[in-house]
């Protein structure tokens, strides 16, 4: 009998940070997939994810609308429940095995809530990492409901051990988004023709920045300043950018706003904005920029790997760990600019296997049909 | 300015469990309560606990009905998610500055992601407690949502600590069930009169048993078994027995129709059944039992302070910290009909203070009052 | 291609109504059956009816919870909510061509208002039928929003046609229920065996009474008196009576209550009750009994073809059409009585094919096979 | 004892239709006003008309976000049953003794569904237009709900009477969305100072156009192609353009889509595009404008009482009533151009009462004052 493992695609970076997972337990002899696609993937404002995923050759098993329009904590909480609540009915229908749930956003949450509750094992990627927002509280709410831990670095494994997580429900695996970027041809300079987006065309063989930041739902309020602050960086440096739109979460309305204001009033000539890219393409531009800027965890995680020069701005990456590709930035536009003028002087780092090998998928899949549960925890201590 | 301090009363435990809590914040100068009240507390079939609510003089700010029907673990896992879309949508009309969550259930659960993602500082009663059911995990999880702690016992404290809770948001104040048993006049005798429930009449003058067996929702499927046994058992000792209805819970169904099963076609007369009692009066018989049977955790927190003989059955409160008043026995009769007969003979226990002093609830209000909240959690490793 | 036609079954009374057609619309060339179970349908307190529907040899494409305990007004809205909303993510997923729904309660209207708003073609049974409870608006709010109509009845046809429906949407067909009691063998006497149910052995081969009363959720508040009265006249009477467990509807619990105290009080040696009985075996009874009492339709729809002689009570079935079979009785004891006794003296009526000629079923399978649907409804005046 | 009227108001169109009764109801003696606000009303992209609610100093007793995005059937649906299941809880809390419900959008059935089930009397405005649009069939079932009539048009009361209705409970008020139109000073040339927007300068003293077309639910999948013809229409005629964004709904993404491409690729001078108006502003434009071209059945409404010359495309107003200011042109920009070129030559036309007297509010406050319930509807054939 294979093993049924269930996986909830939530989100664009859902998809990237597990596509070699379900590429891997798709081609295992003891596993079966069950692919359910949910939330900002199946929306075409965060760039139609489910047609990608079709693309890849995956049979999508249930898909299922659960973000409730809002972008504050109050909706992002009704749709943590709703979540919950459409995924326990997809689970009865579907009995998989496994449920296998990534990192550490809202839907993740509503995922591990769903399977715990209904005594299916749950297995987690990520946990045992430290940030600056919900998201981390999230992550180890997580760890505690989870009954098999992919960490993707040592120190992550020994927070999880620490945090009195049995270590034989451990395994360092490394992180599957490093799979992609391992695997991509990332010197390509192309990829930007089949992408729509708004804004002038970027050449890709000159130096060009790439811009992602998403709101930091603990500092909610503040989200339109610290745009505006970054917005400031950009127009002071006044090169080729290229501007991804941000995760939906509380706070990403604001930052819309202020992004179609800057395009709407200074009409940037150097800046294009996208909404999505395929992963492949995304890690191809990520390794040929001048400076990555904002405050995505890529340019912690990928950008490691790939020695991209990077600025990190603000608190959403707080305490995470990172290689030596990013320097930290406060969210003052002075600040940001200084960062990123150093960064590009500096150019291209080392490679840095922190956050893995690029071979997490494979690893994943064999334990999954191998790992022993026992669906009662017991904290360590 | 008053603290907003917004409580989920949501199940007759809950009730007990926080109801000190209650009183303190009502009367604190510092504090405003709001109260919601949800789940089986506002069902008839789990003893209509909002009545009491109200004639315990507390205003009820809020009813939410939250539970789907099934009592499996597919319906909890569904009615967490209802739970979490309703409170969010009251928790954005009430405004809270703080919400309170008790314990470890899944409205518990509900309660404390809808105030984490609302960016609301959420305090969190009976952390770092063992046990042996989805309960344990629960409860890990809610405190690493969690910005407040207050344990019931210096042990619970130092397992948050371990965990990577932050000292300085823990509270050692013990469990305020205990001060309801410490108010009681748990002398009396006369408490049945006011009880309906159904079965020959028992005389608290002469020696009783008491029983409370909830479903272990990790053991769904071998529900019916263990109750069985437990049915066994009491049969076996023939002794006048005060039988309480189980929680709401997955497998409380399977409870239920054995425990009409055992009434219909036994018609042991040595039994009453009863839906529910007010706290003080529950504190008052088991105080008077001369054994108290099942799985109730109140055996060992209410229990030890009381010093009541005390049978836990089964795998429910594995690792709960107890006292001496507390024997353990499998889930078979024989050993479960032993035990009780061992108690008996050895009768009352010494007041043990594991669990509290009585003064949890004056203790909490305080700190609620004054305590300086951080929104962005770190683990401290 | 096959027309996928989606059928929601979501209670006892709902399965009885479209079994034929379940079957009619399986074994038709040009159709394929898609079956969600949904609500009461997959409870255990309302007969498990599921099992029934997989013992018949029907394939489940999905199984939904959605019934949020309480049983008032408001849980009944709330559950209409909830199956409206998981009822879109079931047909996003199963994509039919046709959805049917059944007669008139709150499911039913969960199905259409689903249906509809997705722009699926919808077919609804018993359309234009009049009777005393919140079902009447809600069975006429459905006929606005169906696409294809199968009354039962010529005047409840006529009465589409009055309230503004297109004539060449309306087929009548006859009910469904009377294939099934049309093609049971209801002279066999041996049906009571296979149940459980609690109380003394009833003898079917000696006269026998059968009540089935639900509330009348317009009435809500007086339910517990309107179940009083029956009980006293079933205690004045005195019969071997087969009682049977009401709906889940608002007022539910409180007949539930009333029964067990009945039960446990009176201890009533005439009585025994039962959760629910498979169709045919339920007609058979019907057949077989001196006098069917309460206020279920059956009596009035089923009951007329058998030619029962029945006692209707208070105003659940006002203006519905009835054949000679039926006397109208008050709420109280003295009437019920009184009519009772009537109907004994009478016995048996003759055959009436007012509600139908036993072939419903594939009737109205021929009709979804090859109607030609226009998705833009329009009132014809 | 005031009978509480409690009004849910879901978006920028249901607050227009029903503001004037809102301040008729506040300021009735026999009446207290309970207001929620909910659904795009509530949001940000759809121009945050909670704050114009505050502003026109009404007080909201409760808020709720029930908008599942992805602005397709699905959602639509989905949106619908999660509107019920919280306006259910909130009606709980509020206790109202009257619900009135606007119109025929899906917010305004959720309320219905919601209020019947719960037997709380239902009012309904609008109710008996035809229109072509799955609203039709809303807004006839709803009828079907509603204890209490307030249709806009004789024509409308006289299709109520035919559907069924009980003449005792239909009142021909006329529209309260023309109370606000005859208040307002509609001569007014400077009410877009106030307003954001995007695009060029429109110089209201200049013959202008004003166009504000929205998805048609049941023509789903054309949405792209029939926007297209209308951009296309305004691209031909190249006269300064006021174009309003659509009404969330099945396919609004799919406009904006279509008109942010329209800005992005042909950035057209002559057009300014706006999220909103007051309401009083709303009017005031559409009375000073050279032509309405669009979907709106406010072209029909309120356009009748101003005189204002309108083209109305497609199918969405099918068989509404109409007065001689508006010509019908097809989904093609050849036969918009032709029909705006004619209204234009043809200029204002005569004041036309056929939607109301500019009165409804203070009438229909004043049934619902005095208006005997009942809650158990018939049908009157």
């Amino acid at each position: 009998m294979k093993r049924k493992v269930c996986v909830v695609v939530a989100s664009r970076a859902n998809y990237g940070r597990i596509k070699s997972v379900l590429q891997a337990v798709k081609r295992h002899p003891g596993l079966e997939l069950q692919l359910v696609v949910a939330a900002s993937a199946l929306l075409y404002r965060f760039g139609n994810v489910v047609e990608l995923i079709e693309q890849d050759g995956f049979k999508i098993d249930s898909r299922v609308y659960i973000i409730i329009e809002g972008e504050n904590p109050t909706t992002m909480a009704k749709s943590t429940g709703l979540a919950i609540m459409e995924l326990a009915t997809i689970f009865e229908n579907l009995r998989p095995d496994i449920v296998l749930t990534v990192a550490d956003r809202f839907e993740t949450m509503a995922t591990a809530v769903a399977a715990s509750y209904m005594n299916i094992p749950l297995a987690h990627t990520q946990g045992g990492e430290v940030t600056g927002s919900i998201d981390e509280s999230v992550r180890h709410a997580i760890t505690k409901l989870a009954h098999l831990h992919f960490p993707a670095t040592a120190l992550s494994r020994d927070r999880l051990v620490r945090m009195g997580e049995d270590p034989a429900s451990i395994y360092l695996t490394g992180c599957p988004s490093i799979d992609i970027v391992c695997q991509a041809d990332v010197k390509r300079i192309d990829v930007l023709k089949k992408y729509g987006g708004v804004g002038s065309t970027i050449d890709p063989r000159k130096p060009f920045l790439m811009v992602l930041q998403h709101p930091v739902t603990t500092e909610y309020a503040d989200t339109l300043n610290q745009i505006g602050e970054t917005i400031k960086a950009v127009a002071t440096l006044k090169m080729p950018t290229i501007w991804l739109w941000p995760n939906v979460d509380a706070g990403s309305d604001d930052i819309s706003k202020a992004l179609r204001v800057f395009r709407e009033t200074d009409k940037p000539e150097y800046v294009h904005f996208y909404r999505n890219f395929e992963i492949a393409d995304y890690a191809c531009l990520m390794n040929n920029c001048a400076c990555f800027i904002g405050n995505s965890s890529s340019a912690l995680r990928e950008g490691a790997f790939l020695g991209v020069p990077a600025v990190n701005i603000g608190t959403r990456q707080n305490r995470r760990e990172r290689g030596k590709n990013v320097i930290d930035a406060g969210y003052d536009a002075d600040s940001i600019v200084a960062a990123v003028r150093k960064q590009i002087r500096h150019g291209k780092y080392e490679r840095d296997l922190l956050f893995g090998d690029g071979n997490a998928g494979s690893k994943i899949a064999d334990v999954l049909a191998a790992h022993a549960f026992t669906i009662q925890k017991q904290i360590t201590f």
